[in-house]
């Protein structure tokens, strides 16, 4: 089976990546991130994002997402998200496990943009005891069905979010391939998200992403809580090395502009020599195409790992590692099912 | 500052388990622990302790001990273990978040290891409804203030305990350190351990750990359990990788038998050229010193960093890396404190 | 304003209740439930059920279910129930707060009774690591919707549930009026329920529960779960001798069925006097109706409080204290709004 | 076995309680809180306490005060309490599990109240990320022992906490004691407590506590936390006119002057009949005296249930029902064992 098209994290780490990783095995050093490795990598992201933040280095994305969810509700307390948010969707529960029961509420909106009218009237809802009234807001950039929003779109979400006091999370797992595809990451601390994912694992480095707090009033007692929460490294320097490694090379945006880019020729492959339909734009690193289950069944007995989203479609991804002759066979095996 | 003995974690990656990693990163392979890396350390660790096992590799430490803990008692019982142990005093109350509140009692114990009769104490002691009654037992090998358990002194802890029908959780940090002074693996799962922590961390590795379940019925969603929790990788073979390369060379056992050695010279040192007197037996790779609190500061002044322990004394640590040289310059600063 | 059809929680105790409280203050006893008023109520619960099950009494509904649900899914694991129980709906995710961030997944169906086949289309997908797989079924009877199961209707959910090794709850906060409707409680134990919650509350109790465990494995340190989630009693004589005195006088089905025919004589009345038309079948003490917002105004304003449901039907429930009265005099103000 | 002096909890609701309670009965009212009986007795506490607080009625005093604790501190924090208390050795750990691992830490001090030196050395010790540092301060007035703080030693342990930005709780299950014996109740509010739990059940109520928040800033969406938590009752004036009984009537304090006075009477007569001593100042309704295994044995033989504390020492529990008969009855039992 070949998976270079499964997700974007079943390729490996990107050179600079590695070569980082090498890099900070020599010596002894301090534990629990009091390292070099992991402060200068806190200081390149606040360059990129141009902002005064805290940056702790986790383990995993959902772990991530579940931490800063559970700072930003309680558990009599709910999270708006987009229905096919990754923290809705695809990690088991974690929010209500991290957030002892805090709770989820799902938001449609095309191509995993929430719907701007939808989120209105979930805010207008009178408040009763007997549910879990919304307390923050969680988006996702680039989103989960390949989709780029604008920072005037952010900008229409946030805004009645924030007016109301609430806190605001973005789960940028793929935020690489926002910034690769035009979005400016120094929008992200304007408009005021109070706490950001930033994607390691699908840009090219190891499983580790960056909490990255812009609400300086959520720092408090922070690495106790990491601690607790089995997500603090003790040889910290390996966290932070290949996202170090990544923005020093400028290969966390350049890696993701060549995702974006076979992502695009993918899409016009399939698009000119296939009787399929494109799902979604493709803005970022994802192609999202309708096929009938006997055509992605035929794909997956040809060797290609894929799988079938929920609104049906079936997903391809694109990474660092992917190549334009892996793209072209691929276009070939699907303009071959029709 | 130099941190050669603040801890074993002060260290980098040891060349195998480089080596390996760096293996690991060519080509695409499958997401979350399906891929041939992860199947390999695996198989590798059930050899070493000659039992059929279900293994997983977590992030770290805390994380393996607090989810294993979580699988052997609810909310309202309590785990027995060292009040010395990791578990109750350097992972910020991870049992009880993990455990939504799950409790610990501490025993007491000469250099870590519990003492036979306490245990047996509590576990005659008449349950009542408004404390949390034991349901578990928690062990470390080697323990905290460096001691090795020998397997008949970990069969009188467990015996009374599995007669209850409690179970039990080996945390196993620096189980190569215990491995390495003469402890047989294989007895682990003879003697009833039900999950163990594998540490490779410590031995090392990255910082993941894996996590060893014996008893079968615990494996029930395991997968469920630990993306919930926080602590699935998806580019796992990163996290197998380091300790295959580990197993595979010998270095797990070998890097420990050095730091064992290191310790041995460290005490042998201390103990004929300097006045102080060592706190306790040094069976694995850490030396612990009684000394007053003015030769502490003047040993971190000197640029040693080390700590002083719930014990009052001062915690020196060995690991793969620690050299002759080191070893024998920090005599030299012990001894010129006098 | 006036309450007897806002809910049935808004009437006092029925006489035979508040006689047993009184008689029950007499003298000193035992506390936290070793006293002869609760052994004899929960005596007479497993009369009723013709079932040797283990009875505790507790504060409230919502506890009672989130513990029970508890009990039967582990955090990464989800509870299956109709997408308008109680559960799901009223009680600001009590069960994700107690059950640590478990979860449930909302069924459809007609009146509030899951639709047998949603559930098997559920129970038949492939599980995944990412999602909460189903490990319970959570029923309600009668439903929140006023319908009651039959024996057989109910067996077609369990049986599927069971065959998988899963858990059964059942919600029975108004299982008083079920079993006036005709449901044969004897069929719960022989059904395969696992947990029932037998409701006082709505029956004429104070809002005291019965927590019914049929299946004994549960039944382990039960005293100490129910205390540390705040749900043992002091006194707890007081909450057992109002369902006590409702048992021992019939009251508890004479009362449900009083109610049960309040509510038929108030649907007849608007089906036969207003334009309205009934939302659901009324087989036990609720009576929806489809009003447009204007006439729903109106009768709040004319004082009468009642809500409308996620359906968009306005509810009114009838208690063992409604009066003729009081429904002829509803009936006169839902004629007149035409 | 006779009952008298096991508890303060082995004894009915106190007359006017019960009146209340008989009086509440009457007609239909709002559910959930938003009755005249809950209003009236939340007034009459803000007169008591001459401060504008927030007032709820929980069901237990373990749920009372877990949520009280959760409310002031995180789960990766602790809190401050006597190693005595109540939240620490008798309600199962239910802070750790409504607080999802708060940690406790048990401070020393004789009879039950907290020694400034030994607060002050915890909070001097510097903070790590891998423990849980101390956010909060719990005390019990009257103590677990049966000892009444003055404002003065209050203000000494507060002012400490208060400087450094961390919560109080006061767990006042037997305030009504401590009032009856002299402590002002407007000193709470004064001397900086943030959340009181006004002791209902031992004072001559139903179970009910209430949860009386003077720190404004914890009410936000205080009904959503408690219904999450199973602790908002249905028919909540049943909850309320205990309490409203007790506090119109006096009887609350009357009760516990009662309740002292009978102490005072149990003191006296085994002070001066019987060979053994006092354990702790009377000072409230519980009297401690330090007896052989053997005649605590001859006590219960003789049907007086008692228990042994942690201290060794055995209680003995006054409460306004206890009469001068009873209290002489068992004195000649005390002073016959000798």
């Amino acid at each position: 089976m070949r998976y270079d098209f499964g997700s974007d994290n079943t390729a490996g780490m990107a050179p600079s990546a590695l070569r980082a990783l090498n890099a900070a095995n020599a010596g002894f050093m301090r534990a629990y991130g009091a390292d070099d490795v992991t402060a200068r990598a806190a200081e390149l992201i606040r360059e990129r994002l141009d902002a005064d933040a805290e940056v702790r280095f986790v383990f995993s994305g959902t772990a991530a997402n579940a931490i800063a969810l559970s700072m930003l509700a309680w558990p009599f307390e709910a999270v708006l998200a987009h229905q096919a948010a990754h923290v809705c969707t695809d990690e088991t529960g974690a929010p209500g496990f991290f957030g002892q029961g805090l709770g989820l509420i799902g938001l449609p909106g095309f191509s995993g943009k929430i719907d701007p009218r939808a989120l209105a009237a979930v805010l207008e809802e009178p408040e009763v005891g007997h549910r879990q009234p919304p307390a923050a807001l969680s988006l996702t950039q680039s989103t989960e069905y390949g989709a780029v929003y604008t920072a005037e779109e952010l900008r229409h979400l946030i805004e009645p979010v924030k007016a109301r006091g609430y806190g605001v999370h973005l789960d940028g797992a793929r935020l690489a391939n926002a910034a690769a595809a035009g979005f400016d990451l120094k929008d992200i601390a304007r408009l005021g998200v109070d706490v950001l994912v930033l994607g390691g694992a699908k840009a090219g480095g190891l499983c580790t992403e960056a909490l990255v707090l812009f609400d300086k009033s959520l720092v408090r007692r922070l690495d106790n809580r990491l601690k607790q929460a089995g997500q603090t490294a003790s040889k910290a320097r390996f966290l932070a090395a290949p996202l170090l490694g990544l923005l020093e090379s400028g290969e966390w945006e350049g890696g993701a502009a060549h995702a974006n880019l076979m992502a695009q020729r993918l899409a016009a492959g399939v698009a000119t020599r296939s009787p399929f339909i494109l799902a979604h734009p493709v803005e970022a690193n994802a192609v999202f195409v309708r096929m009938p289950a006997r055509a992605h069944q035929a794909l997956n007995d040809a060797g290609w790992a894929c799988y079938r989203f929920d609104d049906g479609s079936v997903r391809f991804v694109c990474s660092w590692a992917t190549t334009e002759e892996a793209v072209d066979e691929l276009i070939d095996a699907v303009a071959a099912l029709s």
